[in-house]
């Protein structure tokens, strides 16, 4: 008889199943449907195949296309499907390696004389098809580091054996599927049959290894879904995409610009787009004055005793510019605000009447980011963080952090954000005093609070275990464009440790020092990715409110330049950002340049406007709505301003 | 016979002397009013004694107590003065080093088993009067370095001899008044008598040579004018600087803070501190997008090639940060916003149609000061400037110019300023190419562009020669608060050079290229030096519109809090910045501690305002106006906003 394995299920539940028992084995006892769509499993905090047999007691999480994990598998097989279809089309191919990547999977290959372009993809894809509707399955294998070399070695394939020279015997495995067979550590989906539809993308050449002297390989890159719906979505997103690409949006209409001498990853905001900071942080200070927050101004370096204080130093160095000294003393550009708002904090003596207290700032940190990382304003190295720092009692915490969740929806409402998630991450109480500070009771008491809130609130949210920060639970926000991209907007987080290691308190009612709870917030993101979403969410064509020109003025000659001027200064009385066509250009290309600019109202002033003190308006991409005197205007502005908010 | 030599005059005349002619002796020739005013004569370039025979030709400038030279020449001396004074006093006593500074001068001496206290000064004063009063001269003689060494053996004071010891020999020269020598490279003022008012104002330790190792000498300060009443304007104005402090109003006011972990010279703005930013910002921003001024926002670093290429490296080095080097790269942090201007001004095509174009930047840059030399927000490390740079077209530049400065006006206006200069720096012809850009007509016709806007504009300038920047003329402007003291605000710079150092040019009208012409301009010089000059000139009594907080409520008991937070949102509709005080204290204390933070306004709610829907109104420093109703109270306020602008 088999001896009896404990199985921890994500409800909480626990059961009991025999030794050698697989993932897949446990999701048939619970639902064949369920069984149907598990893609891999989540064993002890490792991802296994689903097939592997499981020996001892065990955390289990089934993984399905749904899981970050159950699509990074699926993309990991497709790769090796690639490989057995690359196989077929071209004998003799040699293989380096295949891993799935954030949207999709590559294999980097040695074609010997032959290439690779577009026109061969078609085929590619034929056969990968052909291939997977034979639904053969997956199967690893163990192999002694001497059968490896022998394998290798018969199929002439030296990059396989220099990965495999690295490796230490009792380490290796196979994976065979069909007539192909992989060194691979895994893990796989159950059979090639689930991928049933398949896109290869594109072409690339790579350095073996990444290295620059070495052999030049051919990259292929794919992607690949269970539905053929899910890929029509996905390549039609892709599209839309290339057209609301935010660097051509931002190179188009004049908003950002990189330069050689400042540096990569460190945007200089053109004109136009420091009026979209300005009117977002105009927004921002304004709602967020509203919600009793406080700004306070901080300088972008600090010495090095402040980041040991806070454990930037040495756990976070990796990410932050390297060290001034000046007087013998090192300093660093801040890669957070944090430390300074609690220095803020502390310099003066707080009681528990001024708590709570929400410092906010539009704090430019810097972060270094490998070059390669670097990418428009999603990846830079200066970051203009909508950053806020909440100091409270535990008594207020749960009204403070319901707060900043209505900031978010609040936020995400303005800016027609409707799908989103929040990742609430949690700590895993074996690793108190590890990974987690140890104080168990807040962890759950915070825990609890959160959870309250975001049910109370009934926003769209995930619970991830293991995942917090070491001082406090934590919310990531995932938002998606108008097109469904998915961005990583900014993290609320809760804190029980920086007040400690910052000696911050206040005195409370019966005049003790008690430390507060810190709330982090950024819901705004920084400028840069949140610029850079807006740009492709809005493909360019802003809210009014933040269009960086809102009207174009466009005389129909030179004589009604002196006209236009006027109304000019007219609109700014009114605050409305405007611009004087002035060139000797046609009206038509006047109007086309302004739709271009994507400037969402055109005033044509000529002859007859000047006569009668009136404007023509035209609004971008429906055309011409008549005359109207100026004031008409300024009321048909703002209408169009509250309508397209 | 004697040779005749010829003296350059700053008004351009060239008079003919005998050779072994003195400044006096030129200065009488003109006339002897001037004469008894001179103290010295910058003799090319050096500041020498008035009766010190000049035997060749030399470009000459008499000093009187006008000039900041004249005045060094005249508390050097004092500083002799006060030597003799002591040893008349104190027998035996040895002596160290007496410089003049900044206001006044000092003399390091060790006194033995003795000391002095403030009880003494009174004697110390007195002795130098008698002394002065004897309008003994000042007498100058070169001495062999044997000589020297012999002389103060015999008189026994090891400091000099220490000194004498790092002196080469005929490089020597003592000064005799009265009874008194002393070591000394001078210059020094024709004679005792004109020092008239004297006043010892403090006394310190200070070790001889700087060196914490060594001997621990009596520091003993002192400052003297020509006329009573000079001292005694001074007197007054340092007892009102000490109360007018900005470091001790911005700590009672809560405005900002120095942290040790932070570092020296990067102060923390507290929430009240950023509001008063804030509030200076949104003035700012308006006043200069009413002038026509765009924003931009660039990152706080770039690479070392912008700064070889703007010419900060090397001639600059020493007062920046040092590099952080990543990716085999050197960044810097910005010391100015210039270089960041001009590459967003070369990033997008420019036509002569598109100038002048104006970029504006609240940019924070960084400077290294040495940490003796760091001073509250007067001296820093971090600089928020209210920074702009302005592209023109030759055509364009005086009308920009002229713009430029009555921005200056403007705000003068706006912040009292009522006593200001204008230093307009020019080049010197024969230093072109050196020290000057060679473009001699471009000098000639930007100077002349420039003194014909002052004069044109009638504000109060002095014309300095040989002090422009080397890419051309610039106006340093130095304001005066409430209470005199002086501060350097802000330059106002033509620049010639970046634009082609930078390659940045636009397409005329011809569709030629052409270099544009840049103005640096930063009026409101930097939040840091400017919130510190402004604490003083108010003595902390801001504007109401620059008030952090400007309306405090006051509810008699904790009953009528819910009132008091009515109140206090319905404010915020109107964006008043108030509070409500919630402490349990009593409604006199309240008033006391909002009259300490000067809010100009404080409004007590209790039972019959509650009732009656009123607010009971105090003006800071004024007292009770009486009931009002809400609506009331905002105009009341509104008016209280003008008036105290």
């Amino acid at each position: 008889m088999a001896d009896k394995i404990k199985i921890s299920l994500p409800d909480g539940s626990v059961r009991e199943y025999d030794a050698g028992v697989s993932a897949m084995d446990i999701a048939k006892s619970i639902s064949e449907g369920l069984a149907r769509n598990v893609l891999s499993a989540e064993v002890n905090g490792e991802v296994w195949d689903a097939n592997r047999a499981i020996t001892t007691d065990a955390t289990l999480r089934l993984l399905t296309w749904n899981d970050k994990e159950g699509k990074s598998t699926f993309w990991h097989s497709s790769a090796h499907l690639l490989a057995e279809a690359l196989e077929e089309l071209y004998p003799g191919v040699k293989l380096g390696i295949g891993p799935p990547i954030d949207h999709g999977f590559y294999y980097d290959i040695d074609l010997g004389d032959r290439s690779i372009s577009s026109e061969d993809f078609k085929q590619i894809e034929a056969k990968m098809t052909e291939l997977a509707r034979r639904n053969v399955s997956f199967e690893r294998r163990d192999i002694s580091k001497a059968d490896a070399i022998a394998y290798f070695q018969e199929k002439g394939d030296e990059y396989k054996l220099e990965l495999i020279d690295g490796l230490e015997d009792g380490q290796i495995t196979f994976y065979t599927q069909g007539n192909f067979t992989d060194l691979c550590r895994g893990p796989h989906i159950p059979a090639t049959g689930t991928i049933k539809a398949i896109k290869i993308t594109s072409v690339a050449g790579a350095y073996w290894r990444g290295d620059q002297s070495r052999k030049q390989m051919t990259r292929v890159y794919g992607i690949t879904f269970p539905k053929k719906s899910e890929l029509d979505d996905y390549l039609a997103m892709m599209e839309e995409a290339k057209k609301r690409d935010h660097r051509k949006i931002g190179k188009e209409l004049e908003i950002f610009a990189f330069d050689d001498d400042v540096g990569p990853g460190l945007p200089l905001w053109l004109p136009n787009g420091a009026a979209i900071i300005e009117a977002l942080e105009t927004f921002a200070k304004k709602t967020e004055d509203e919600a009793g927050y406080q700004r306070v101004k901080s300088p972008h370096i600090a010495k090095e005793t402040m980041y040991l204080k806070s454990g930037h130093l040495p756990y976070y160095e990796d990410s932050m510019f390297p060290a001034m000294e000046i007087d013998n003393e090192k300093y660093y550009l801040k890669p957070m605000n944090c430390p300074h708002h609690h220095k803020i904090f502390g310099a003066t003596h707080k009681s528990y009447r001024d708590l709570p207290a929400r410092y906010a700032e539009y704090g430019t940190c810097y972060r270094y980011e490998q070059s390669g990382e670097l990418f428009g304003l999603m990846r830079v190295r200066s970051l203009q963080m909508n950053d806020a720092h909440i100091y409270c009692t535990e008594a207020q915490f749960a009204e403070e952090f319901k707060s900043v969740n209505n900031l978010y929806l609040k936020y995400f409402e303005t800016f027609n954000i409707d799908k989103y998630v929040m990742r609430f991450s949690k700590h895993d109480p074996a690793k108190l005093g590890q990974k987690y500070i140890d104080a168990p009771e807040m962890w759950l008491k915070t825990e609890k609070m959160v959870r309250d809130v975001l049910v109370e609130l009934g926003v769209n949210f995930v619970e991830v275990e293991d995942e917090a920060a070491f001082y406090g639970p934590k919310i990531d926000i995932q938002i998606y464009s108008a097109i469904g991209r998915e961005f990583t907007l900014a993290t609320n987080q809760v804190d029980f440790a920086q007040s400690q290691r910052f000696d911050l308190f206040y005195t409370n009612e019966n005049n003790e020092k008690e430390h507060p709870l810190i709330i982090h917030r950024a819901p705004l993101s920084t400028h840069e990715r949140f610029i850079g979403f807006l740009l492709e969410h809005y493909a360019g064509n802003l809210p009014v409110w933040l269009c960086p020109k809102q009207v174009a003025i466009l005389p129909l000659s030179d004589k009604y330049q002196d006209y236009a001027e006027k109304l000019l200064k007219y609109l700014k009385k009114y605050d409305i950002r405007g611009l004087v066509d002035d060139r000797s250009e046609s009206i038509g290309k006047k109007i086309r340049d302004a739709e271009i600019k994507k400037i969402p109202l055109m005033l044509i002033v000529g002859e007859n406007e000047e006569k009668e003190n009136t404007v023509s308006v035209r609004v971008h991409k429906e055309g011409d709505k008549g005359g109207m005197n100026w004031e008409t205007f300024i009321n048909f502005f703002n209408n169009l301003k509250e309508e397209r908010k």
